[in-house]
């Protein structure tokens, strides 16, 4: 179905329904996406400020089908929120709509606008004693829409879930310009559809998230951290049941990296303070909080013990200071940024069977060994069955000298996870990057599913249209 | 749209594509229903044994468009498993595919068929030294694929999650025959559209759960339950809230109860041993599972005296033995029961915010005696906030002498639920009971969407007509 571009009659029309402060100048970063791969394009950008004047958006570009992308902080990595190309659309941002409207501490919930950014989120939960545990890198600009319509993940899902568990409520303006007004505060609600759970994850295609009722934790009494050395993937995973076995949902992130990590650091980012001497090959960060009565450092410490008695674990350090936490912290958080700067050929944001990742990792650098000398930085949320699996080019070279390599990388290792039963992507989502990928390794009835499902929400397809699903076959 | 009966043609075609086995006799259970408020009908009745053979039912059924009605272990409250009026359906009973089809310790998922009987998957969780947490007063004879269908709730959502949360990935059958084989053992997969929420809560009406792939949980290394007297529900909110600052996730269930319990469980069920010499008007059972370090006796008294000090609780005990925690979880269990006997004129299963509860139980005893004179039995989940709010005739009468009062009861209820924010239905689902309910309260935006989606994949209606959404407005 072919889609308008946004003439002076439909800007005429948003004039009319909007106030002059909604209208943005194109300012670079609204077309540019984090790893420089596509420049986008836009008709016009709006950015409302209240969900009355979405839904006005909407019906606009409805009634002219115009298409629309709605816009969080630009953070996704798959060009969810970037058109390069088709018809430019209205830039919906979602900017202005940042107030918390609720804060319910002892409901453990919170209501906020979809342009809330995750870290004033999370400042405004300890304000109240809380945690809303999502946390990832971008969090200094990533908006709370954005993290609902991707289902971010990050390093917490192991204890409270990816987005989508820490959301009970929605509101959003339907492809037809309708309010769905679903901000309950209930945890237990089972009158009809979970279309909450169909637009989170849905990467705008299906609507845009206006506000969120979003879960918060109580926070634990303690929490504590610790670096630990494991022999292999394997024994990691051993250290994870262990680990849960002595203190169950205290485990609140278990997340592995390997010595590339360590070197990437050490040539990017010098000032990151190195937590070993001797860089150990894999290692794992545990950070837990627990109940009262027990202490942190004294459960890492017998975990440890006995971890080492059971011949899992070579050495290890437990954080003995905030200060120090926070630099345990900040070696795993400051690997995506190393990355970056080394620049990867081709990034893989892949998830398995807990059971199938040793054989995974043994097997992945063969398939790509057939292709080349690369690189391989391989870390992640290994709680969550989740690996960022990145290739770099060898020292010396720069990506640029692989790009007719990147494709057969990215299909070599895409079909050894397919093979084992994996996701091709476990927490970025498909966005325009990975709809080829969604093609070739979806299930042929659930693809079926969404394009039907997709075309009785949104007939005349403008929302974030080459999203997900390529536009033309819906 | 008008759908067809079951002809001898149909007939002729299912057992072209079903061994002889597969069909059932009309045996009385499958046509009744716990509450005994209707008799069902079936044009016939057919228990596939594997995915193939459903999805050749369905397609069948597509084919001549014939309703379809799924069936499970017929526990359900609302209807959804009762096709008492229009076109008699194919009943497509689950219960012969009930294999663990894998059981993953090391993961905490398990792959069962949608017929497995709830407490043989507790069993086979354990077996593994594992829980699978979801629990319902009829574990006894209700299936995965109906707890799935229904988004059940129970006892330890607080800590572990309705159905769906307890659930990673799906098998069914959509509603032109296609399989979805969904059964992937991954925590996170942000590839498409959710299916699998949508399917779950959908009541049949979306398609067939025929497999699942379900979360397990490490057990707690120790676990201890307590009944504690509470002034009133609002004590009983800052009873779980300091109950939660101190053991965090580590509270399992927190179950309010009312006297009116008590009295019921001694006039109808007089084995049960009463917990109290002295019946309070409100208690709170609470079950706690801890990690290692932790004694949950100890725990327990810690909170009592914390409690007792500040004012919120006056009386408790303690279970010191394993037979004492079934005692005391015994008096929780058999109030549905007890409820059953002396026989409600009308039921509520709803949800409030956590702190609009006590209000609720205040106002709510007003709107039904401006009514009439009746009993009123107030018990449920209080950390979910999910009461189960329910009228009973006074002494010396009955349910059927209040026939005429029902529906006003139903509804000034749920009006004053629904004003304050709450849900009509927080764990049972729609079914048939509640389509009216639907309609009256829903968001008008969701229910369109609802009614979108259920025309896109379900055109000819076949797919259990008449539950959740009215067959003729599709």
């Amino acid at each position: 179905m072919a889609l308008n571009p946004v003439t002076p009659d439909i800007i005429a029309r948003l004039q009319g329904a909007l106030p002059a402060s909604a209208f943005r100048e194109a300012a670079p970063h609204y077309l540019e996406e984090p790893r420089g791969r596509w420049a986008g394009q836009a008709g016009v950008i709006v950015a409302p400020e209240t969900v009355e004047q979405v839904s006005a958006v909407i019906r606009a570009a409805a009634h002219d089908r115009v298409p629309v992308l709605p816009y969080g902080g630009g953070t996704g990595l798959v060009g969810g929120q970037i058109s390069a190309e088709g018809t430019a659309p209205i830039l919906l941002s979602l900017e202005r709509m940042r107030a918390i409207r609720g804060l319910y501490p002892e409901e453990n919930l919170m209501i906020v606008e979809a342009g809330a950014i995750l870290s004033d989120v999370h400042d405004a939960a300890l304000g109240a004693d809380r945690l809303y545990p999502l946390s990832i890198a971008s969090k200094g600009s990533a908006r709370i829409g954005g993290l609902l319509a991707t289902n971010a993940g990050g390093v917490n899902v192991l204890r409270y879930g990816n987005a989508r568990e820490l959301c009970v409520g929605l509101e959003a303006v339907l492809p037809d310009g309708q309010i769905w007004h679903g901000l309950k505060r209930l945890r237990k609600d089972n009158t009809g559809y979970d279309l909450r759970d169909l637009l989170i994850g849905s990467e705008g295609t299906l609507g845009v998230i206006t506000a969120a009722t979003l879960r918060l934790a109580p926070r634990p009494a303690g929490e504590g951290t610790a670096l630990m050395v494991v022999d292999s993937p394997t024994a990691a995973l051993a250290l994870l049941s262990m680990a849960r076995d002595h203190m169950g949902e205290g485990v609140s992130a278990f997340e592995l990296m390997h010595r590339a990590g360590l070197e990437f650091l050490a040539e990017t980012l010098p000032d990151i303070r190195q937590p070993f001497a001797d860089p150990p090959e894999w290692f794992v960060l545990i950070d837990v909080g627990l109940a009262r009565g027990l202490d942190p450092a004294t459960a890492l410490e017998t975990l440890f013990a006995e971890a080492f008695e059971a011949g899992l674990v070579s050495d290890g350090m437990i954080a003995s200071s905030e200060a120090q936490r926070h630099d345990f912290w900040e070696v795993r958080e400051q690997i995506p940024e190393a990355n970056r700067r080394i620049g990867s050929v081709s990034s893989h944001d892949i998830s398995l069977p807990l059971g199938a990742i040793p054989d995974f990792i043994a097997r992945a650098p063969d398939v790509i060994a057939r292709i080349g000398a690369f690189r391989i930085n391989c870390f992640g949320h290994l709680g969550d069955g989740n690996l960022h699996y990145n290739v770099f080019p060898m020292p010396g070279r720069s990506r640029h000298d692989h790009m007719d390599e990147r494709s057969a990388i990215k299909q070599a290792v895409h079909d050894l996870v397919d093979e084992m039963g994996g996701s091709v992507s476990a927490e970025h989502g498909i966005g325009r990057l990975k709809v080829a990928d969604l093609e070739r390794y979806g299930d042929p009835a659930k693809l079926s599913a969404m394009r039907a499902i997709k075309a009785a929400l949104d007939p005349f397809g403008i929302m974030n249209p080459g999203a997900v699903l390529r536009a033309e076959a819906i």
